[in-house]
């Protein structure tokens, strides 16, 4: 059994990973923390989980983290970075949901985290967790950088296309619509039911910090320069990530619908529709899937790619733990061959 | 493994039945019918089964019926009682999710359901399939009612007051809250969202056919004659029932809290709540649970009962698993050990 | 014209009130003063006044309320009383949209509002706008008191039967079911869209502080000692409160369509259905309306009773236009012959 | 008085034609039709105009439609067609809400939508009414062939730049996201809330009948060919319409936020938000009002114009109110000064 912690665990990542390793089968869950929530039963803020989960939260030095095997950081950005050099002493691996190991760059993460970054020297080292693109990498690492929701979408979306050098890199878009609890569960006016519901907007149009995320895991496989265009939206509902991915054919494509069936045939985790089909938020709510659509509209040469995930597991708790899986050498779907709940 | 088959496949009682029965390690799902779809991949419908469930619906009389273990009905009321005679005689055990054998008096039903029964010597055989009344009746029935959403959920918030004779029988109020999957699949106008969401009703209030099957369960055990109000209303949601009861207490009792606790200590699918909870529907969302939660407001002789459910499952496909379970001598949580999906 | 003003406008009834007093034709809006907003364009905050209210936030004392022919409160409960008693003394008149002066008890009041009252001699005062109730009173009255929604939803349902004795007064039920902006604009997690969207509950079954509101109203029309069990629920939508109310006939009444149809003929903004209906929330949805039905289910002695308002406007915002328009001898439904906004 | 009618009233469009012009000063609504309805309360089936409305739905022949001013059809495409010719011969104005006269080419009517057209000849004085394009024309009209809601939105986003010559026409894209009531009141199971709800998708990428009429809007203005990729969406609310606009910009502009408010300042319906400002549909829920704004990410080369309106209102009846307005020489806000309903 892997020994697993979670730090932060008041949030929708957090609850979405407690439902996701108190039901996996070759995890031991040791403790959960949160210096606010300290005591209280987890069961009692997350009701769910009563009769599932008999832990407390507790304070984070009192949680044993160097005897686990795994820690997850469920926390806001910036605190994993402050812990992560002394767990990964202990010969404690770690996976980060939030974003502090994600960008490679340190003056980049610092341009857009407000920060600078407290262990810049392992940004070289963390993985990019990303299993379809670096499967290899995660098997053997110390640290994974989870992506974020939008990221995860955005980048297998476009995967096919930029490998295969089939588009124009420099001009891509990127038209990204997210269920409300991607913004987390802290308390705020803009999310209320009461503002949030009934509504559409689009936010962050001026900039947005999974653009650099984006830009980043895209330019790996390509040598042209990534332009990209990302216009994240806030839709009226919980949980569902739909990107609407544009991008303009550069090369005569024998067969488009093929090269992503191919591209993605043995991924446990990525469903290429059939033809013409148009996935919906709903087929993989509570999964860990994403599914994908190809278009080629009226023949003409704007392609457009359609991708869904949940938000809290492709996009969040459910690639960690698979992240995990892949870690310690499971069969990588193991506790996450979930289907999803429709309706 | 169990070989099971499903009737009528199409609805949402039919897609629920398939996601709990696809992850059941004891059963085989052998066939799935529908004549309006025959032929049609059931993942093609339902996508959220696309890698689970490989089957095609089939014409009802090339599902090879007669020779599975059990047969659920997830038709509308009518249907399964054609049919199941015929299955009997074959060996096959039968669990109807529908009406059709929930009702004792066949002159009731056929005043409720506006048709005469096509088997009534068959509805005193039927088992009423509520494990928390009935368990060792189920199994060893060869017919289950499955009972209604509605039922399910009033009768265990009000059986513990009336087992104990602790209430007015004769003055019961019911005031019941669905989520909008309980009207079913089918098109209609008064369940589009443009008319159900950000909306709020009560329907049926002149008589609903769910109140003599209440009364009929709740009659089974008090000696003094029932009388039930029973006000069902839609609320702007998919998923969730949520009933408030109201009951006039007419003896001292010693502690109300404990009563609900030890009634249902040793059921796996009731949870009653602490003392002040308010048990929320998110909370059994996708799970086969039903909260409860018992309130004496300013200690005067009005109790106020608080029982959610998720009406697909414990209101209908995850009770038809647990009577499944029971009857083939599994243990009852197997396939149903699932956390609701929060958020 | 009417000089008005609105202290403390950041709220859901505050955006109420505006949206009503913008296009009122015999108002002219004055000030509307927030302390964290001073400065603020009112458009800014709500971009739906955009073009319609030129206002900006401003300090109370910077808001010429002394000046005013009429003062609204759109405060936090406490507020009202600490400025009221100066207003009056400078001759504006003042509609208080939260709970300073609804209770006549004192002692009632700082038990349900956890703090002695600042000014109690004004309670005797203060008339209870419920004009339905009180016409006659707010037309000569300096200070009104606007209702709560739920009391205005759960009176208007059981005046006529009390007004006539014909129900036992000591065992009322008002099963209510409110919309999220109830809670108002405030930041909490409880009403995050990904709290209460897609769930439903009860709350503050112990006891609500509309409670002792409701009681004294009904303990108006009737010399029997009411007894009233209240339940609210919070519904997953933005606006809309429906009430279910039960009460046990013990007189026989000759026809209780006629009763309810007789005792708002006159009534602008309550509007009685036909026998046998079912009001919606939506049919109300930015109306001052409240409609009603009346049930005798299976021709028992239990009665139900639907009422349905929109929280913001019959039950905040649009009673207190209609209590100013009485106040300043207007025609009652000046400003508010809203058609609601349906789907 | 303008005598107005409308033909084909159960729909949204029709119920939202209702409370326009219900509450218009200068309109006598004389009829509104539905065969299957004949006879109905109008009320009835629309509780929220109960009070303001006292018409019964009526045959066809039995409406007086040659006695009136105007008619306005509010029925499925391919109606209109086939009584326009008569009305106008009569001397009766024509506003056509469905799709029968929004394209030029007859031949790329009958190619969209499936049928030939029955007056052809007529397609060329219809008059498309966008007043902020066709304002003089609309003034003049007979026949006024209301624009679709995708078209409103997307055109007002892209004219101002496609008149100045600052993108590139070629290549344009229209990502638009509709809440549901877009697909109207007919029963279908696509739309039902236990389908729609909770769930984001695109629909009709390979082609939507609403592309060739935004073409056709957007190469009026313009002498280079227009390439446009539309991609609609479904987004689980009632109403708003949200269209999210890429182009390329290949002139240096000025001042993109000043070429917006000078090009709308004069447009009672147009708002322009200040810079960097992300419109919500619900800022324009019930009102006539598009909300704009415009971006330019990064002070990159893609453009990212954010266009909001009411589907049912600017996006249909509003704007039809709009264009009689404008026939019939009424201030073109008449009956139209509508606040929206936030929250």
């Amino acid at each position: 059994m892997i020994k697993a912690a979670i730090v932060g665990g008041t949030g929708y990542t957090g609850v979405e990973l407690l439902r996701l390793l108190a039901a996996h089968p070759e995890v031991e869950l040791t403790a959960i923390t949160s210096r606010s929530e300290a005591g209280q039963a987890v069961a009692d803020m997350f009701p769910n989980l009563r009769g599932h989960v008999d832990l407390a939260f507790c304070e984070p030095d009192k949680a044993g983290l160097n005897d686990c095997d795994v820690v997850f950081f469920a926390t806001p950005n910036g605190i994993a970075m402050q812990h992560t050099p002394a767990l990964l002493d202990a010969g404690v691996r770690v996976i980060d949901l939030a974003a502090d190991f994600r960008l490679k760059d340190p003056a980049v993460w610092a341009q857009w985290y407000g920060q600078p970054h407290a262990c810049p020297e392992l940004l070289k080292e963390a993985v990019y967790g990303l299993p379809e693109v670096n499967r290899a990498a995660v098997a053997k690492a110390r640290l994974v950088a989870n992506p974020g929701c939008y990221p995860t979408a955005v980048q297998l979306g476009f995967l096919p296309l930029l490998e295969k050098g089939l588009v124009n890199a420099g001009r891509l878009i990127a038209d990204a619509k997210s269920g409300v609890s991607g913004a987390g569960r802290k308390a705020s006016v803009g999310t209320l039911l009461g503002e949030a519901s009934e509504s559409f907007k689009a936010y962050a149009v001026p900039g947005h910090r999974h653009l650099p995320e984006i830009s980043q895991g895209l330019q790996r496989v390509t040598d042209t320069k990534v332009g990209l265009t990302f216009v994240p939206h806030l839709t009226p509902m919980i949980r569902g990530l739909h990107a609407t991915l544009y991008a303009e054919l550069t090369a005569e494509a024998a067969d488009l619908q093929q090269l992503y069936e191919s591209r993605y045939e043995n991924e446990p985790f990525v469903d290429v529709l059939p033809a013409d089909s148009h996935p919906e938020t709903r087929s993989v709510r509570g999964a860990n899937t994403c599914r994908l659509s190809i278009h080629r509209p009226q023949g003409g040469d704007t392609l457009v790619v359609l991708s869904v995930i949940d938000n809290l597991v492709k996009g969040a708790a459910g690639q960690a733990v698979q992240n995990m899986n892949i870690m310690f050498g499971l069969e990588e779907a193991v506790g996450l061959n979930i289907i999803a709940l429709l309706p």
